[in-house]
């Protein structure tokens, strides 16, 4: 049975997927800001302060705001200071206006009832209105997610770092036994990528409302191809900025009518400037990638 | 270049893994207790109580160490509490005894920069002995976890749920572009499974001293196959007990010289007894499996 649970974002009956088309068409922006702050790289102003990060957050939340229409809090640059981080991550993500669509990049993933706690975490007790999960342990790890109402589940499917090398471009021959059972899926000669299968068989489990997909800007090529497995869903994207991703290649191959794009970037706008004008220099990048991104939705 | 950190198992210079296996000789016993601590699960006399969590895994630990070398916190279950989660996960790792292997079912991994914090988040800010890890975004994403000395990090290989069929089983043929650069790794018409290759890999990146793997009891035939592929690593072995795996089987087929296998068990001991004997009923049903892997290490 679905749970049901409101939405932060866009109080609305309205479905999220299609709050965050309508963001994005007014905006003019499918810009999503990562939040992976560093207590160790707050700028000089902050430097030390108690509750110095959410400082930071919000002076970069506020400054960036009417440049994007999503927010992305990177677990791991919470959970590594303890109490203290979490309180931070709780605070900040309240701070996050609720016009704004909020993510949990978590990657997350085990049994299913450990996954059901995982899903209440980033959904209940931390209301995001999406999380990220990884998908080697399968359909009952990624299930308790999705049976969400109104929450969106985003699945690794291309990442953008070098040991995407390992695994995810292995060719995968052959079925399983319960692809046996479904027989689109029984093609003896097909010759695909692991993360083919993965996009392929997880957004089985979805719809293009409860189901997005992250690939990585540095696979930027590869977003055309992916578009043929799945043209209507969203994908977040990271890699773009410090990772060395380009944005208009990642529109070029990754772009569809509903815009279908959530481009992160981290650090080029969190850690613009060090000095007392961090804030308007974080201000000015997010500006930027908006006017280019503006560019590309009117052409 | 390696970060050296003291380890909470077994104040002294000896190695982790050397500590642990004299730790299974010294009790005759390979058991990890699962502390997968579900409030809403507490026995009657700690239901509702302030602290219950704690007060819980406290008599759970008093009841079952003599029989068991290892305690597994399942992150989940203390982060879906929120911040009172996480001082409880800190609180209960700090009465685990020095003399126990510790371990965070945390199933992390992220780009570099994010598993290095993740990594400090398991062995730094709470010392756990040991991280579980997720293989799907590589080496780079497993590396920050194997940069501590004295620490383990224990890969997902073959997992114990349903879902481990729909990926972890799929047949890998060809070689990615880097796997081209290792000659003893292109055998072009080698067939094998995607767990199979993860382990393969995986094992290359470390040592038996900081890199064990997870491999389901529900999937005690393939122990022996594996094996052939890392025959001297630890295995973390989850899925004895309530999700039916067998002792006995697992034993058959995955004990190595050193034993080489740290067999899990949660629910069943945790939620032995809803009333108040919830402590010795816990300690009765650890001392049994001690007793039954006792037999198996004489034999």
């Amino acid at each position: 049975m679905a749970k049901r649970h409101e939405s932060v974002f866009f109080v609305s009956i309205m479905m999220i997927k299609q709050a965050l088309v309508e963001a994005i068409q007014a905006k003019k922006s499918y810009l999503c800001v990562g939040l992976d702050t560093d207590p160790n790289r707050l700028p000089a102003p902050l430097k030390g302060q108690t509750n110095g990060v959410v400082a930071f957050n919000k002076a970069i939340i506020d400054a960036t705001k009417d440049y994007c229409v999503s927010y992305k809090i990177n677990t791991a640059f919470y959970e590594a200071q303890g109490l203290k981080g979490w309180q931070a991550m709780e605070e900040t993500l309240h701070y996050i206006p609720k016009t704004h669509f909020t993510i949990a990049d978590a990657k997350r993933g085990d049994i299913g009832n450990t996954s059901a706690q995982y899903a209440k975490t980033f959904f209940e007790t931390l209301p995001f209105d999406a999380v990220t999960v990884a998908p080697y342990m399968g359909e009952d790890s990624v299930r308790p997610f999705l049976e969400y109402d109104n929450k969106v589940t985003i699945v690794l499917g291309l990442t953008s770092n070098k040991g995407a090398n390992d695994f995810q471009h292995l060719h995968v021959s052959g079925v399983t036994e319960e692809d046996r059972l479904i027989p689109q899926l029984v093609q003896p000669n097909r010759k695909q990528t692991l993360f083919d299968t993965v996009i392929e068989k997880v957004a089985s489990w979805g719809t293009t409302n409860n189901l997005m997909f992250v690939v990585g800007a540095t696979q930027a090529s590869m977003l055309a191809h992916i578009r043929t497995i799945i043209p209507e869903h969203f994908l977040l994207v990271p890699g773009v900025g410090f990772q060395g991703g380009s944005l208009e290649q990642v529109t070029m191959y990754g772009k569809n009518k509903e815009v279908g794009l959530l481009v992160n970037v981290s650090r080029a706008i969190q850690y613009a400037s060090e000095g007392d004008d961090f804030a308007t220099e974080a201000a000015a990048i997010a500006k930027q990638y908006q006017f280019e991104m503006a560019s590309y939705m009117a052409s």
